[in-house]
């Protein structure tokens, strides 16, 4: 039988070889909860009667959203994880000691493995099909029936192949190719199914960029996105203490895919989602001919905080200074990716352009804290929502973007251009 | 007639000899507002009808309890102060583009000058003192007077006269100091009065150990405290852009106090204040024998944020690591010392200890953010309130000390003298 590349992680992990739309029993490599999520699952955890994790080191607890704490019933919420961390003695809990985004420390850490099946209590968890693995976000309850059991039951998905042809042009990354994909699918193009982006410009996308490809797969109601291995994926592995070995797969010629979508990324602009979907995607040129006045811009989120995302902005900022009535809020990923950007001049670039630099954090991206916007507030954001209220007031609104639009939008107090400056 | 230094300054400022207990109008050199207190001071100024501020150089805005906005209030709060500053075209304001507690921001600045008299609608006010002028913390409807009238009210407070004795031993301060008198006076010892601090150990100690001894006045119940200008002073203010001239006063010999307290600095041992008030201070010794394990460790605020306090931390953290069940929080008190902190390698012990280090804020001193604590927690904080609920939870209690401890403490996971490291 021809497979998909995620029809024959299943097969793996099940034994049996499988096909789209079949239910499966399958078990599961990593488990993933944060510090809003874990509690619940905590919670049903407890209840069944357990007592020991199925598979304790397949189990991460990010402490990401909301810590180091904003309000007390942050505090109260993370202590459930704290404790149960301890208890359990945990190997791979994460929490003000080693700060980082889930989607960004995990595969850093090396806990994310090519050939895994991935759960998380988040729904950007698909972020890490960039590594060629099948991840995708459930809830608190599905997940603590993978904490006691180590599996739990998946359908197969269709897959949507998606094929990037061409080379990049000027300022166009990762960021512009899946707004691209959601602008023409939209929010709901790939319900419970697959996303798996391949072709020439895929072949030349760096890791970062992967990552933000597959985080917002989601944002098309994708239940995954996935890359195939390739020799990027092996250099990105390099030097890592990986969790196990990589187990590679492809997608066999002749796979049966629910609908191929063909994209000349030659041709792109970079793209602007406009409020209040991540559909409305128009071109960086109509955003500059609105002439879109931005109280903030954020530069950070599991989609675009990590280390090209901050060297594209600082190469933007770079002598260059904030626009007066802009404030640029710009929170790195991982502790790692901080102190990286911090010994390449990075953070210097950005302090003296008038950005504050937080500690990693989810923060903004999901109205948590660090850069809420109030009434009738502007952001261009690198997140991946900008739902009605996202980040604070229900009458803000927010434009995602790639971190090189975000950069010089702060500078030009505007939606702006890169390819203008 | 013999005066103290209060007195002259409020003698300079009104043109007429006064003294202890009399009631004066007198000019205001610099009026501080923050993203709480402000938004209040701003509508009591618009309700007055006044269109522009009496001295709009001598009025300053900082923004550093709330932001970057930890939610939708604290977002629409600082609104307020932001458009107050573009209308206004203020060149004193401060927000994300210049992060900084006031109390540490505005020295750093030369917004504060020996002699000037400084309003702050904030209680740490008098934390400028430390600079021989005469700073107090009044309310917003003080502010709006003052932003209107360039003036307001006081009653010239009667002095204490601290005298420090003696050579400072290992690992004493000046939070130790500020924690000792306030042990022996009371949180209302120094009610509606100065404390004015002088004596041989007030000569050797230097200006952030002078702010951190000034910034607690208020927890004695003073409405200022005072550090007479000397050399230590002259050299703190060289080569700041100095908004006037310094002007010098010293207290008379014969000057009136309303009393005298000498404590020999070379019998002290750390302090700790221990929960709910702080004059609740014991040694360090005790502390110890009392094995009180500790959650949070809070490094930063405007008493103890500074460079030196971070130097100091660093020196005890270096190489060693955060006990398992504890967290460290830092967060330098300006940009400024973030960046010199983050030059002189004093981050990167941090970070290679296990800390999180965030954004300049008051954050997590008030119970703002960014390290609140949850039920029955216990911190170890160099802030300068320990007041039931003052950090989190009304169940958490807050260990008050200097940046030593704290460290010491977040290595041991419990109160810790650096003494025995």
């Amino acid at each position: 039988m021809k497979q998909t590349i995620t029809e024959k992680i299943f097969s793996a992990h099940t034994g049996e070889e499988v096909s789209a739309g079949q239910i499966v029993q399958s078990p599961i490599d990593m488990v993933i909860g944060n510090d809003i999520t874990t509690p619940i699952s905590i919670k049903q955890f407890e209840r069944s009667g357990a007592q020991k994790l199925a598979n304790p080191d397949g189990f991460a607890i990010v402490m990401d959203h909301y810590i180091p704490a904003k309000d007390i019933l942050s505090a109260n919420q993370a202590k459930i994880s704290r404790d149960f961390a301890y208890k359990h003695d945990l190997k791979n809990y994460f929490d003000e000691k080693d700060m980082g985004i889930e989607h960004a420390l995990l595969p850093e850490k090396g806990l994310v493995i090519p050939g895994d099946v991935i759960i998380g209590a988040d729904s950007h968890t698909c972020t890490h099909g960039a590594l060629g693995a099948f991840a995708t976000g459930m809830g608190s309850t599905d997940l603590a029936y993978a904490m006691i059991t180590g599996k739990n039951w998946f359908k197969v998905p269709q897959t949507i192949k998606v094929v990037f042809n061409g080379k990049f042009g000027e300022h166009i990354y990762g960021k512009d190719l899946i707004l691209e994909v959601i602008r023409r699918i939209g929010v709901d193009g790939a319900l419970y199914k697959a996303l798996e982006f391949t072709g020439e410009a895929i072949s030349s996308l760096d890791m970062d960029g992967r990552f933000s490809l597959c985080n917002m797969a989601i944002e098309a109601g994708g239940k995954s996105g996935i890359v195939a291995y390739d020799d990027i994926t092996k250099e990105f592995l390099k030097g890592k203490n990986l969790r196990s070995k990589p187990v590679i797969h492809y997608s066999d010629e002749g796979a049966k895919y629910e609908s191929i979508l063909e994209i000349d990324v030659s041709k792109l602009d970079p793209v602007v989602a406009y409020p209040f979907l991540p559909s409305n995607g128009k071109s960086v040129r109509e955003a500059v001919k609105d002439d879109i006045a931005i109280d903030q811009v954020f530069i950070g989120s599991c989609t675009n905080g990590r280390l090209s995302d901050l060297r594209i902005a600082a190469e933007i900022l770079k002598g260059k200074r904030v626009s007066k009535k802009t404030r640029l809020i710009i929170t790195p990923a991982t502790q790692k990716i901080a102190r990286e950007a911090e010994k390449e001049g990075l953070i210097e670039i950005f302090i003296e352009a008038g950005a504050v630099v937080s500690n990693p954090t989810c923060g903004a991206c999901l109205g948590g804290y660090m850069g809420i916007l109030g009434k009738g507030e502007r952001c261009v954001s690198t997140t991946n929502r900008n739902f009605v209220g996202r980040m604070g007031d229900r009458t803000s609104e927010i434009y995602l973007a790639s971190s090189a639009v975000a950069a010089a939008s702060a500078i030009a107090g505007k939606i702006a251009d890169p390819r203008d400056l």
